[in-house]
Formats: C-alpha cells, sequence, structure tokens
C-alpha cells in the first residue's frame, strides 16, 4: 500500500482564549500549518512548542495564510486586531458571538476590503473541541464557496451546518438556540427551586427533569408544522384553554412552597392573551405571533 | 403447558374525560373488571358496551370496589362527587392535577374517612395511555401499602413512580417537571419568533432545536450536583460572568428581530443579580436561591 501526502491548508487563527486555543490544538494535532496571534503573547507561547507558527502582529498572522480565523472576544475586538491588516483575497471566516446586524456588518465590511467573509455561530463549549462524539458545532452563513473550499478544514475541531447565503443566518440561528436553552435553564430552575425546601435530594429529581425534558423537546417540531400551515389546532394534544386553566395550579403551588413565579409568569400571561384572543382550540404555538412585533 | 387464571383487581374508575376514557379502556382491556361513574352519563354508555359496569351514582361506583380511582376535573369536583359516599376500608387513588396543599388536605380528608390515601400525578397525555413506549407515567405518594398493594393494577394503563409518603409529593414533582416544560416551552416560542419574519422554513430550525435542547437538558445533573454541595463553581463550563456578558447580543438579536424580550429577561435579570452578589465563577445555579423565599 503506498501512502499519499495530502496537503493540508495551512490556517491562521487570531485569537487564543479558551476555545482558540483548543481551535489551535485540534488543528496542530491533524496536520495543519498554523499561524497564531494573540493581545496577550504569553499564551501563544504553548502553542509555539506545539508546532504553531507566532506572529508578531495580527496583521502578519493575515498575511501568512489565506484563511484567517477570528476568535476574538467581541465585534469591537475584531475591530482592534484588524486594523491595518490587509484583507484583500482572504478568505476571513469570524466566530465571535454576535448579532445578525453585527455579522451582516461584519460581511460588508470585510468585503470592502477585498475579503470573502463566512460567519460563524459556535454551538460548542471549549471540552467540545475534537470530541466529535460530543455533539457540538458551528453554524456558518455567507460565502458558500468559502463554506465548501474549506469544509474540511473547518471541520477539523468540531461540525459544521451551513444555514445559508446570509451572513447574518448563523448568528441567528445560533442566538435561536441558545435563546432556547436559557428558557430551558430557567424552566429547571424553578423546578430545583420548587423542592429546595423539601426533603427532597435534587440528584433524585435530576434524572426526572431530564428524561422528562429530552422526550418533550420534539414538540418543537409539531410547533414548526403549525407555523408553516398557519393552522394552530392541527394534532393538537393539550388544548391552550385546558392548559391556561391549569395554570393556576403551578402558581399555586409555586407561592406554597415560597417561590418567586417571576420565570413562569410572563410565558402563561401570553398563554392568557391568546386564549383571550380567541385561541381556546390551539396549541401554543399563538405565543410565537405575541411575540413578534 | 397450563394457563392459570389470575383474578384480576376490580377497579371503580371516577370520571371519564379524554384521559378517563383511556384509563378505562386499558383495564377493561387487560382483564379487570370495571365499575365506572361519569357526572354526564353519555360518555359511560360506550364503556358499557366495552364491559364496564356502569353506576348509577359515584356512591354506588365507590360501593362497588375497594380501589377507587379517582379521574375528575379538580379538587372542588371530588368534593362534589364524593359528598355522601362511603369511603371507609376504601383504597383511594386521586389522579387529579392539584397543588401538593390540596393533595396534604385530601389525604388528611380521606383518612377521616376511613380511607387508605394514595395521590398521583400524571405524566402523561391521553394518547400515551396504553402504549408503553410512549414513556408517560404517573407520580405516586402517600399510602405506600396502596401502592404496592396496587402497583401491577396501576401499572396497567401506565408506566408508575412512587416518590414518598408525603402525600404532597407526587404533586409537587408533578408540577416541577411541567413547569421545566413551560420554561422549554417559552424558550422554544422565542427561538421561532426569532426567525418569524426571516425567510427561513420553521421545519428546518426544528431539528435543530431539538437536537440542541436533548444534547443540553442533562445540565440538570450538574445543577443537582451543586444543589447538594453547595458549590456552584465546581465543573463549570461557562463562568456565570461570561454568560451575563453575553446577553447583550441575545437581548440586541431579540431587539433587531422585532421580538420582545418578556421571556429572556427576567432569567438574565436574575444572572444579573446573581453576578452583583458575586457568582461571577458560577454555574447559573444560583439563580435557584434567587427564587427562593
Amino acid at each position: 500500500m503506498t501512502q499519499k501526502t495530502v496537503e493540508k491548508t495551512p490556517v491562521t487563527l487570531l485569537g487564543l482564549g479558551a476555545m482558540g486555543t483548543e481551535l489551535a490544538r485540534t488543528w496542530l494535532s491533524a496536520g495543519h500549518p498554523l499561524t497564531v496571534w494573540n493581545r496577550t503573547p504569553a499564551r501563544a507561547a504553548a502553542l509555539a512548542a506545539e508546532g504553531a507558527e507566532v506572529a508578531g502582529s495580527a496583521a502578519d498572522a493575515v498575511a501568512a495564510n489565506t484563511l484567517v480565523v477570528v476568535c476574538l472576544l467581541d465585534d469591537a475586538s475584531v475591530d482592534e486586531a484588524l486594523d491595518g491588516a490587509d484583507l484583500a483575497g482572504k478568505d476571513l471566516v469570524n466566530l465571535i458571538t454576535g448579532t445578525p446586524a453585527q455579522a451582516r456588518a461584519r460581511a460588508e465590511w470585510a468585503r470592502a476590503r477585498g475579503a470573502r467573509y463566512l460567519d460563524g455561530g459556535m454551538m460548542a463549549v471549549p471540552p467540545m473541541i475534537g470530541v466529535p462524539e460530543a455533539g457540538g458545532y458551528v453554524f456558518y452563513s455567507g460565502s458558500r464557496e468559502v463554506f465548501e473550499q474549506h469544509r474540511e478544514t473547518l471541520a477539523v475541531p468540531v461540525g459544521t451546518t451551513y444555514v445559508g447565503e446570509d451572513a447574518g443566518f448563523a448568528a441567528l440561528y445560533d442566538v435561536a438556540l441558545l435563546s432556547a436553552m436559557y428558557g430551558m435553564s430557567a424552566g429547571i430552575a424553578h423546578a430545583f427551586a420548587l423542592i429546595r425546601k423539601e426533603d427532597i435530594d435534587p440528584a433524585s429529581l435530576a434524572p426526572l427533569l431530564t428524561d422528562w425534558l429530552v422526550a418533550m423537546a420534539p414538540s418543537a417540531h409539531l410547533t414548526a408544522e403549525q407555523l408553516r400551515s398557519g393552522d394552530y389546532t392541527k394534532g393538537v394534544v393539550s388544548r391552550l384553554a385546558m392548559q391556561v386553566a391549569g395554570t393556576p395550579t403551578f402558581l399555586g403551588t409555586a407561592e406554597q412552597q415560597g417561590v418567586s413565579t417571576e420565570l413562569l409568569s410572563p410565558y402563561f400571561e401570553l398563554m392568557r392573551r391568546r386564549l383571550a384572543g380567541g385561541g381556546g382550540d390551539e396549541d401554543l404555538t399563538g405565543v410565537v405571533d405575541l411575540l413578534v412585533r
């Protein structure tokens, strides 16, 4: 058997926080030539020992390779770091977490400087990098050409999901999923608060909570179907009217357990508004429309 | 091979709404003699054709068997239906959804009338009844003797999970899990609202949302461990300070998409309060304590 040496795409990486450092390590391990830059140089030293080229400035790092991945703190730090760098002919992949509008503005900014632009929304925490079975991935949107050309390189540290040419979509999907997660976290916090003063081990509630949420999460599919069709009564298992009738039990239990209802009430209030608007036979989907101005 | 005929426990069931009707059918199919009563008699007629005895009054239905299962609308309807029934020597299993305090009061009420009492918290919707693979179950608490004695009969329509002698615990677990689910639903509603005006098919977001929530739901285990140990910094992946720093992106994205932040802000506000109180290196677990008075 003959072994073919495949030349790995060289990568420039700006930003060596917890996430950037993990990205750097997986690229190095996979044999990609890597040039790094970090505002505080100390963090780059360890990577130099692992084979990374350490650039003296962000501009030098950018000059080293065509593929430039940005993993800095925020949108403002991109301006700061790339001020003075020559981006002409570069493929800029921006992994900072921002809003869709920031991503779209950054795409324009890159285009004006002669670079192709791909925005990323990170659905992973550092311990998931380089661990495919952990299920982390990055949403990408913007230049399809950049995505296709660098797809394999980008997939080395963590999975990839391309969601469209609109540079803002990666951030939008990212924020949508993380916002949903904060909703779930709020629900979990309320659940643990309810048993806080009881003689109940939180570790006995946790698996029940997890299993229930895992079983109920696919309800998002029915919500999506209802939003598509515009018929929110289709496939309903628990009518809104019945669910609203149940809310005093939830609020009353919180009251009895000495738990604030501030995380539950806003959703119940929207359910009530939709019921008052005539949605009694619907699912909970009408709440989505009440949120949109 | 010889076949042994096992005598099935006769059951009295009060209440034939959607849930009661499903329970009745599975008990009848499994060969349990069944006596039913419903306030509006029409609903009982169909079950009579399937082999159920239809009692003329709730008191007659109670008199027919030792095991009496209540699946009425609410706590008040239990008083109404059982006013005048002789409960002495009965095993009362109450499946109505109420607060822990209502369940405890009902347990006292049953004891005063000479009945043993088991409270149930239904973690299933009617289509899950008689479908073991659907994963529905009922939390039970109160008399352990009643649970043990009737365990097999109670497990015929839907799974069982006993959570303690305190009659209020079934309701408490029930409300805790459903409250967490409403939190998740609120998060899902916000996520769909964010893409409502974009050219994005909700059905393309749904599987991403579901997978992410399923992947993140087990975070409840870490929360439980932190609550147990009192050390909220243990095992932290994303520090509270970092997460609070990210909240403007979530709120700003909602703003840009024309989506109200009313479902997100209360949780972020609690995160900020905990951070202000010195919890920057912690996980989000401190929010639980802010909820409890």
